[in-house]
């Protein structure tokens, strides 16, 4: 018969034996009172690269939606389903959050699957594909530049996927109403899964730097 | 000039003594060797319900997918963008992951709304109502439902967006494929965030239980 | 010739060596003074959900009326026989009773029976029928929720026959005055058979939850 | 704000640490395969005689209907709702149960009032004077009886009771047919409170006698 992943349940008792006996008034009130976080985070599903770790965030504190690339598509008002656009309204209209913080990763299997000319869909639906075509132009640009090498040509996309990202969330009027009333802020931030170095972008010259941790 | 998120930066500062210090190494051989999670993760933005906390899971280990109340549209490979289709995709397709897990929560703020006769689209593109729309005829049926109190239909409507996401997965011909092959396995699960209670679907009855912790 | 079932037999030596000798004088105290129960409680007739075994009570605490899933019908002065309104009314108005608790549990018969839609009359005198009948309106909205589990469904009717009966016995004109009057106290309870959990109705959002046990 | 009351609640974390935590096993079978109790017990409300503690009854072995004076109302099968005969046929229809147990005591509350000439109905509706007056014209000509002390009054009402429920029990078509065909057995039984004997009915003479204890 089918059963739960062991891995996952014993994790789960880990959980309750430590960090839920230890905020188990925390998780009640939070039950009670409804979530109030300050920040949205827009993340990738990778599975090196949790929001919650990275920001050792406790309960209450993120609102994090996650797709593969950390990719928010431009408003279309069309009666779609859009699950990333849905989830942006939520935040912002409802939970009334202060931040809202794109995060990008290195080795990004989406953003390498962008920037492969000979990449086959995964399956006839080809939704990746399809969802990596919103950094089409960008990625052909990059692509088609033979003086960067290989991981270079990954990083620069990946920084240019978060501020297309940022570009396309001011596609939004709540968003764009609220951060000109300076109610709300928007940032970018890269993760290097393999020194875990933080990379946060400048606001005026979008670079990436690496913020001081003192 | 804009900063980013205190709270963020010193909490990243946590992780990068705590955990990343004790955990640098596996940091850096996932980096090297791209991660293989086991597991694809189908869960809610929610602050208080972050897979990888309740699972108390480290680097690696879960794919995960956020949106609002953890949903799988049904297979629509009609060219548009589907940030969650394109997730499972990548999961299932190019990571091969050889379970998913649906995992819903309680006092959800997207099944709240989907339930409340009076909501008011959040913005003019009302996108939260597009995205809630995918639980119409559930929701209908459970509001009319004048027996139950507000939260026992609050419940039961999280529970049936839980068994509606693993229908729609069957929709997509990889995973329903794979699973008859018996490669892949679906489950779906509850937490309720005051009681930190985690309940597991059983694949036959499709009801929620608590199994034993032991 | 016909001998008295052996196992109560034998049930009642157990009981005249064990809790009669050890509370012999209770009972005859009990015999001279009459009882003066607190609490009526309103049970089904189920095997597995006796209240003084669940509620380990003692000869003379609890005065118990045990019905098939623990109804109550709505006052109706006819003349008629009614043995649940009677035990109701010598419970209050010649015990005084101070608190009325109305407890029903899972997996009960004549709930199943009343969502069954191809229940066959049990006999031509179709009692169960008609007894049930009370819960009619319920059950049949109830059944035709479809995205419910039969088990959910099963667990919803439980609970609403509960809220029922506390809703018609406050159409006995003796419950209202006394309840309002602050001298009467009504509560629901819910008993799982399997967990031996108790559930406990809040009086203002008639939900069911699990008190603390210490 | 209105609470459990504390002795029910304190009574339910002894059965929990107590008989539960012994016999969980026992009660998640009884869940899983459902009850089969082989005697339905017809008792009295009163609260000094729980058939499950005189008989020392573990879970799963007493179908038990109580209602005031552990009445049966003759075989009426006009519509109206009937607690008793919804249970009967319950317990004899869809239980199958071997053997029927009509359990009365001494000092019972509704043969007193039944044997008050001056008793007045305890509210406007009088169901107890109703439901009493199944045992009329007993009642009277005992009452008449003034060779009788008030005591030697009452235990012949309360015996009289007995032997009235097992007469009206033989008006029910099931329990005539099984009876006759030896598939199902009748049984009156008469506790005494204060002494704590039970005294138990000959079949043929239908005189109450002490069976012996070993």
């Amino acid at each position: 018969m089918q059963r739960f992943p062991s891995s996952l349940m014993s994790g789960y008792r880990n959980f309750m034996s430590g960090r839920y006996s230890a905020e188990s008034e925390r998780y009640r009130v939070l039950a009670e009172t409804g979530q109030k976080p300050q920040t949205l985070v827009i993340a990738c599903c990778d599975s090196r690269a949790a929001p919650e770790t990275i920001f050792d965030a406790g309960p209450g504190e993120l609102f994090v939606m996650r797709n593969v690339a950390n990719m928010v598509p431009p408003y279309e008002p069309d009666g779609q389903y859009h699950a990333t656009s849905a989830a942006l309204e939520f935040a912002v209209q409802s939970l009334r959050v202060k931040d809202i913080v794109v995060m990008g990763h290195g080795r990004c299997g989406g953003i390498k699957a962008a920037l492969d000319p000979d990449a086959e869909p995964l399956s006839p639906g080809d939704f990746i594909g399809k969802w990596m075509g919103l950094l089409k132009p960008a990625a052909e640009q990059i692509q088609s530049n033979d003086m960067l090498t290989a991981s270079e040509r990954q990083t620069a996309l990946e920084r240019v996927s978060i501020r297309n990202s940022l570009d396309n969330l001011r596609t939004f009027p709540c968003v764009k109403i609220l951060e000109e009333k300076g109610k709300l802020q928007l940032h970018g931030a890269w993760f290097d899964i393999s020194t875990g170095e933080l990379w946060v972008m400048d606001a005026k010259s979008r670079d990436f730097i690496r913020p001081p941790l003192e």
